[in-house]
C-alpha cells in the first residue's frame, strides 16, 4: 500500500487487473459450468471451454506471457490502458505482474483441489486398490510411451530423442481433472474411482521420474541415474513416509485445533499443513499437488472432517475455477485449425498420437486383477486425460529445441483433445453404474 | 504450468516462495492472535504484532521491496537459495514475484474483509446514524489536521507544505482494524459500532479527498480545484448510487443464485459482484474496498444472507490474516529506538502527533447528537487507528520529497502507535458496555 518506489506505483492497477481478471474467469467459468450441466455434460468441461473462450483461441480476455502473448495482446490489459491512461511500459509491468498473480493462484486452487480429493478420499479404501492402483500406473505409463515412441520411429521416421520425448508426453495423467469429474459424478469413493485416483497420485509420481529422464537426455544424449534414483527414492519416501507419519500428526492437529480460541481454529492448521507438504513436495523436485494431497489423506481420519470439509469447500469454489479457466485459455485451439498449411504434417501425426493415447491408457482398465465386475472401461476412459501434466512435457520440449514445430503442434494437440474428450467419455461409461448412495450424492463436491 | 519462457523457469520456486510464506503468515497470525487473546486482547493486534515479528523489525522472514528491502533481506528468500541452489538473478526475481502476489492476496484479504463488514452491517440502521457518522467524519478529518497543522507550524517551526503533509496524515481512520476490533468483541451492530464504521467509510472518502489536495499542493505548490471536485462528486454518486441500484441488483442477485446449479451458486455471485465494485471504486480513483463494502451492504439484505455469511467466512478465515500480518511486517519499528540519535529529532515531533492523533480523534465522539446515553468515549476511541491509510501519506510524502527524514519518522511513528494503542484501548472503553445480545454474539465475525 506503500507509494514509494516505482514498483508500487502500479499497485493499485495490478489490483484492478487482477480483480478484472478474476471477474471474467469466474463469468467463463460459471456460463460455461451452467451450460455444461444443461447439456448433461460434467461442469468441469463447460469450465475448461469457458477458458477457451475467453482464452488466446478467442476473446483474448485473457492470455499469458508463457504462450508469447504481450500485454498488447490483452483485450484486458488494453482497456485498462484506455481507462487508465497508462503508458505502454506501465500495462507491460501490470500485465506482467498480473499473469504472475492469476497464474499463482490457479496453482493454489489445484493444490486445494487436491487437498479436498485428499480428504475425500478413504485412505483405508485407497489401500485396498493399491496393487490395482499401482498396475494401471505402470501400464499407462509404459503402453502409451512404448506403442507412442515406437510408432513415430516406424511410421513417420521421427528420429529417436523426439520420438522417445512424444512418448514420454503420452505417460501423463491430470489427476485434477479426472478426480473433479469423477466427484462431479459422485463416483469418487466408488472402486473404480478409488483406483483411478490411486493410478493417477502414481502416474504424477511416474511422470515426473520419465520427465527427469526425458530432459536429461535431451539435454546431454544420456540418462542421469542417479537422479533418477533420487527421484523415485524420494518420492517414495514422501508419500509413504507422509501415510506412516499421519497417525501421529492426526491426534497433535486435532489436539491444536481443539486448544485455538480465534476464528480459523480449524481451517488455518489444515490449511498451513496443507501448504507444508505442497511445499515440500515442491523443494524436493515433486509436484506441490502431490503434497496437498497426500496433506488431505492424512486429515481425512481426523473427528473434525465433516466440519473442515464444510470451511474447505468455499476456498476451492473460489480458487479451483481460476485453475480450470486458466488451462482452457492457455489451449490454442489455433493449432487445430487445418485451413493453415504448417498444421497439417502435425495434424497426421496429432491423429495418431491422440489414437495412442487413448488406447494406451483405455486397455489399462484390464490389467487390474482381482475385482470381478469392475467398470474395466471406466478405469482406463478415467485415465485418459493429459491435462498440465502434458503441456508441462510440450513445453520442456520445446524450449530445449528437441521437438520441431509439426510435432510440437501434434503433443499440444493431443493434450487439448484428451483433456475435453475425457469428461464427457467418463460420464458415458460410468453411466450404467448404480446410481450413487445417498450418502454419495451428498459429497461436498458432487453439484 | 508451460515452461517455455525465462520468466516461468523460475515458477515452481515463486510457488514454493509464496507456500513458505503464507505458512509464516498463518503462524505469526495464530500464535499473535491466541495469545492477544490469552491476555484478553483483541486477537487482531495479536496478529499485528506476529506480523512485526516475522517482519522488517524482527525476524526478516517477511520483507517487501516497498521498504527497500532486496531478496538478501529475506531470510525465507536465502533459506530458499540454499535449499535450491539458485543463483542472486534467480532469487530477486523469485522475490519480486511473490513479493507482488503476497501484496495482493493481502488486497484481496482486506476486500473480502470489508465486503463480510458490509454483509454484517445493516443498511437501515447505518442509515439511522448517518448524520451523526458524517459530523464524526467531518470533525475527525478537520481537528486532527488544522491542530496538527498549526501546532508544527507555530511550535517546531515546520514550513507550511510539510506540515499541511502531516496534518493530513492525521485525518485518515483504519476502517479495517477499527471494524475488525468491533466484531471481535460483538459490537459491530451496537449503535456506537454503526457510527464507527459509518464514520470510517465517510472518512475514507474524506480522506482520498485530502490526500488528492495535499499531493497537488506538493507537486505544484498549488491546488487543483477540478480534481478535487470530480472526486467528491464520484465518491458520492458511486456510494449512494450502489444503494440505491442495491434493491434492483438484490433481486436479479437472487433469481441469477437460484438458477445455478453448479457449486458456489450464491458464493461465486456473491464475490464477483464484490469483485465487480472494487475494480469500479478502484478505477474511479477511490478505494477498492469502498466497492467491497458498498457490495456487502447491498447484499446485506439478501434472503440468503445467512448461508452467505457462512461460506464468506472460511474465504476471510484465509485471506484477511495475509492483510493484518502484511501490515505488522512492513511497519519498522526501528524508527522508534531513541538510541539511534537521528530518531530523537522525530521522536519529540511524534510525541506532539501522537498527542493530536488521538485528542483530535477521540473528541468526535462528543459531536454526536441526538443520542442520549452513548459512549462517547468509546466512538471517539474506534477513530483513533491510521493503519495503512496513513502509510500511503508518509509514503506519498517520502517519495515526493516533501518530508525531511524526521518528519516522515515521526509521522510512521504515529500510524503505529494508533495503530496498535487502539484495540486495547476500544476493548476498555467498551468494557462497561452492556453484554452483547446472543444473536450479536453469534456473529460470525465474533470469535
Amino acid at each position: 500500500m506503500l507509494a514509494t518506489t516505482p514498483e508500487s506505483e502500479y499497485g493499485s492497477w495490478v489490483l484492478a487487473g487482477v480483480l478484472l481478471t478474476l471477474v471474467v474467469v469466474y463469468m467463463a467459468s460459471k456460463l460455461g459450468g451452467e451450460l455444461s450441466k444443461r447439456l448433461n455434460l460434467p461442469p468441469v468441461l463447460g469450465e475448461l471451454v469457458g477458458g477457451v473462450i475467453v482464452g488466446v483461441s478467442a476473446l483474448h480476455l485473457l492470455v499469458f506471457p508463457e504462450t508469447g502473448a504481450t500485454a498488447i495482446d490483452s483485450l484486458l490489459m488494453t482497456s485498462l490502458q484506455q481507462l487508465g491512461n497508462l503508458d505502454a511500459e506501465a500495462v507491460s509491468h501490470i500485465f506482467a505482474s498480473q499473469s504472475e498473480v492469476i497464474s499463482v493462484l490457479a496453482e493454489l486452487g489445484v493444490i486445494v483441489l487436491l487437498f479436498e480429493i485428499g480428504l475425500e478420499s478413504d485412505l483405508r479404501e485407497l489401500g485396498k486398490v493399491g496393487y490395482q492402483a499401482a498396475i494401471v500406473a505402470v501400464v499407462g505409463v509404459a503402453a502409451p510411451f512404448l506403442l507412442g515412441t515406437v510408432g513415430l520411429v516406424m511410421l513417420f521416421g521421427v528420429p529417436v530423442i523426439p520420438a522417445v520425448f512424444a512418448g514420454a508426453a503420452l505417460t501423463a495423467t491430470s489427476i485434477g481433472i479426472t478426480s473433479k469429474v469423477l466427484s462431479e459424478l459422485g463416483q469418487l469413493k466408488s472402486t473404480e474411482g478409488q483406483i483411478i485416483v490411486g493410478a493417477a497420485v502414481i502416474d504424477d509420481v511416474l511422470g515426473i521420474i520419465v520427465l527427469a529422464v526425458v530432459a536429461s537426455l535431451a539435454k546431454t544424449g544420456e540418462v542421469d541415474l542417479l537422479n533418477v534414483v533420487y527421484l523415485i527414492v524420494s518420492a517414495s519416501a514422501f508419500l509413504l513416509g507422509s501415510i506412516f507419519l499421519g497417525k501421529f500428526f492426526n491426534s497433535s492437529f486435532a489436539a491444536i485445533a481443539a486448544k485455538l480460541q480465534t476464528r480459523g481454529a480449524l481451517l488455518i492448521p489444515a490449511i498451513t499443513f496443507a501448504f507444508v507438504m505442497a511445499f515440500l513436495a515442491n523443494v524436493i523436485h515433486l509436484e506441490a499437488i502431490l503434497g496437498a494431497f497426500a496433506a488431505g489423506l492424512v486429515l481425512d481420519e481426523t473427528d473434525q472432517r465433516k466440519e473442515l470439509d464444510q470451511q474447505v469447500m468455499p476456498i476451492a469454489d473460489l480458487l479451483v475455477p481460476i485453475f480450470f479457466v486458466t488451462v482452457g485459455a492457455k489451449a490454442d485451439l489455433g493449432v487445430l485449425n487445418p485451413a493453415v498449411p504448417e498444421n497439417r504434417a502435425g495434424l497426421i501425426i496429432a491423429a495418431f498420437l491422440i489414437f495412442i493415447a487413448i488406447i494406451g491408457k483405455v486397455i489399462t482398465g484390464w490389467a487390474v486383477f482381482g475385482k470381478p465386475g469392475i467398470n474395466r472401461l471406466a478405469v482406463g476412459v478415467g485415465m485418459i486425460p493429459r491435462g498440465e501434466v502434458g503441456l508441462v512435457f510440450a513445453g520442456i520440449g520445446s524450449a530445449s529445441g528437441v521437438l520441431d514445430k509439426p510435432l510440437e503442434a501434434a503433443i499440444i494437440m493431443m493434450v487439448i483433445l484428451t483433456t475435453f474428450l475425457a469428461p464427457p467419455l467418463l460420464q458415458l461409461t460410468l453411466k450404467g453404474q448404480a446410481t450413487p448412495t445417498v450418502e454419495e450424492a451428498a459429497l461436498p463436491l458432487a453439484d
